[in-house]
């Protein structure tokens, strides 16, 4: 007997007849012997109509009022699937952030979890009934709502089962596994069997939009195996799992994109100590995340460009913080660009193999493709290009790295 | 300076638009000097569809998780409201029922508020912030979530209003007050000024829908007076306070019916000592609510007629129990018919006038309609008929009574 969470996504759960398929296949895993704890997403749909509303009334909502409002997505398909396990004869109960203590700390529509309450579903396990959790909420210390960020749902599903010591999280949705790059770019793509967490977090942060960060981090942290695989069919789908001796024998494991950031540039600054950490504190200050960070060399011995990445949904806000900066710091001007997109490739292997930077540039050289800002880790090359050449550049790196299927 | 609970049903806010324009009325009484709790139910449609997509998964839903599913309306009102508010530059938080504390007993679905949590509404207040709270729900001592059936946002209101000792609970509706009869029937009818918190009673259990019976017994027990109004112009309600001694001048305050119950009868039980407890302990178990009771005199000194009404909703389990038990009481049959209603006159000056009934039953009988049942108390008589003659019925007693508006 395994104790397996099943975390089920909004295309999952987005009909009453998903809602029902779902519940069986629940009741089948039960029915063999496990102990399932569920996790579900608000129904497909459900999150953007309720952003909809909030947006009619104000297109800057109060964000503890936006949180409370999107959480209301999972109450609603907690119980559905309730419903429907009970009448399955599958004893079932719904269960929300503050009715399991899923404490997170407040920073709104992304916060983290800091703590998870097993005895409330621990006594539902025993009791013989399989606890359905809301993902993506939580509470914080004064009860008040928050939300995980997109994808969140992954989060709570991978915390629930390092808190539980479940055996495996297994997150369904309407992909069968993780692929080697997105299928609808890249028809000869093909699904990764195993990949260490350390890629995973790599495909996560870049773009790969299959399972959130943080859910990774979770997994990492405490060990969970994440088991990645369709809830339309029963095909084995991509474990995430512990870095293994065989895992380094791959080059690159996928390429991937990002059409999500935009590139602000401050041009002219003084090239003095405490610029970039007057920058970044104030960026950091407004809760920005900045991903890629850029000092060109200076102009005339004084003077340098300092070029960022920032979400997009943060670029206005982020140049009105830095245009308030550049007159402080005698900066030329602050351009921001939105048409960008960030294109990586991703390995263990390139631990202890050399060169592939090189054979990076030199392939979107001949295909055509300017690069405008680079940044490496010790497992992946990212760069940025012009938005329009992101599938033609995906495309020539995944056939430039062997990762194109065999043709059927 | 006024301590106001204003409370807005779903059609109040059943579109972004209203929403913004109880957002606006809102404000206007803060900005008036006064204090204000809102207490908001969903947006009408809202729980009409979700009881749709419960019923789609099973016609007899597992009651914890109904009410669950049944309580996200309320979290979508609260928060969208809570945004408009804020977005016009009045602070404004949504409160949950788990997060002010107001607990229920563990009735699904007709829950009973037990107690309400004042400090994180005060505190609210006293930081200038305008709670608005989730109508409708409630939580048990074990955090599950309930419900306190439609019209439950009326008794929130006015519960509130009594644990906070505000001055007034305001109940805003899509009409603009309580009327002597429906409008929609009887064109003459016309709006109450002032009516006692008995006579209130009973038209809200006879089925005028304009508030929830529990909502006045709240306001009658703790003397808040309930001001009922409309949520599209600024006129004058109807208020529902304390009896004074004009109000005994009308023998007949409003002529009201229902079309929700249905008859069930006992043909030939046994008529001796504890067939009728018997019968209504089974129903009490069941728990449902037996409102009209009539035992028939013997056939033959040994057997008699048994005849209640339940509500429409509970007919088929009633008949099932009834058949059960009439097999132990040697009984003939149980029939059961739906299309009754019951009609009822309304007034505290029949506690002073004499010949009411018998006026109603020959007004009635005038206008050829047949009798089932009868029942009455202090201020109020209720007859059983043909579901048919409803309408001619509440306007012949209308006109009889004379509560006929002269003509415009």
């Amino acid at each position: 007997m395994a104790l397996i969470v099943q975390k089920f996504g909004g295309t999952s759960v987005g009909s009453i007849e998903r809602i029902k398929n779902v519940a069986a296949r629940v009741r089948r895993t039960r029915d063999a012997g496990h102990q399932v704890v569920v996790v579900v997403s608000a129904m497909s749909g459900e999150t953007n109509r309720l952003v909809k509303l909030a947006y009619e009334i104000d297109p800057e909502p109060v964000s503890r009022e936006y949180d409370a409002l999107l959480a209301s997505g999972e109450q609603v398909s907690t119980a559905l699937l309730a419903l429907a396990l009970n009448k399955m004869g599958a004893p079932a109960r719904s269960l929300l952030a503050h009715q399991i203590g899923l404490r997170t700390d407040r920073v709104w529509s992304r916060a983290r979890i800091e703590s998870i309450g097993s005895s409330v579903l621990m006594a539902a396990l025993e009791r013989g009934e399989t606890p359905v959790v809301a993902g993506f909420q939580g509470i914080d210390a004064e009860g008040n709502i928050t939300t995980l960020g997109r994808g969140g749902s992954d989060t709570t599903g991978v915390a629930l089962a390092a808190a539980l010591n479940a055996d495996v999280c297994e997150i369904y949705t309407d992909v069968d596994g993780i692929y080697t790059a997105d299928p609808n770019i890249v028809k000869r793509a093909s699904k990764i069997a195993r990949i260490s967490y350390d890629e995973m977090l790599e495909l996560a942060s870049l773009g790969a939009k299959v399972l959130q960060t943080r859910s990774v981090e979770f997994g990492m942290k405490y060990g969970v195996p994440i088991h990645v695989r369709s809830s339309f069919d029963e095909s084995e789908g991509s474990w995430v799992v512990p870095e293994d001796a065989t895992m380094e024998q791959v080059v690159v494991r996928a390429v991937t994109y990002d059409k999500n950031d935009a590139r602000i540039s401050i041009i002219g600054v003084r090239d003095q100590p405490g610029v970039a950490a007057r920058v970044f504190d104030l960026l950091s200050e407004a809760e920005i995340i900045v991903d890629m960070i850029v000092q060109n060399s200076s102009h005339d011995d004084s003077k340098t460009d300092l070029t960022f990445t920032v979400p997009k949904a943060d670029v206005i806000e982020a140049q009105r913080l830095m245009e308030r900066v550049a007159k402080d710091l005698g900066a030329d001007s602050v351009r921001a660009a939105t048409n960008i997109s960030k294109v990586s490739v991703v390995g263990v292997g390139m631990r202890s193999h050399s060169g592939v930077a090189a054979k990076m540039f030199k392939v979107l050289s001949s295909a055509g493709v300017n690069i405008q800002m680079i940044a490496t880790s010790e497992i992946k090359i990212s760069i940025v290009i012009d938005e329009a050449y992101t599938e033609l550049a995906v495309r020539v790196l995944h056939e430039a790295f062997g990762l194109d299927a065999a043709p059927a």
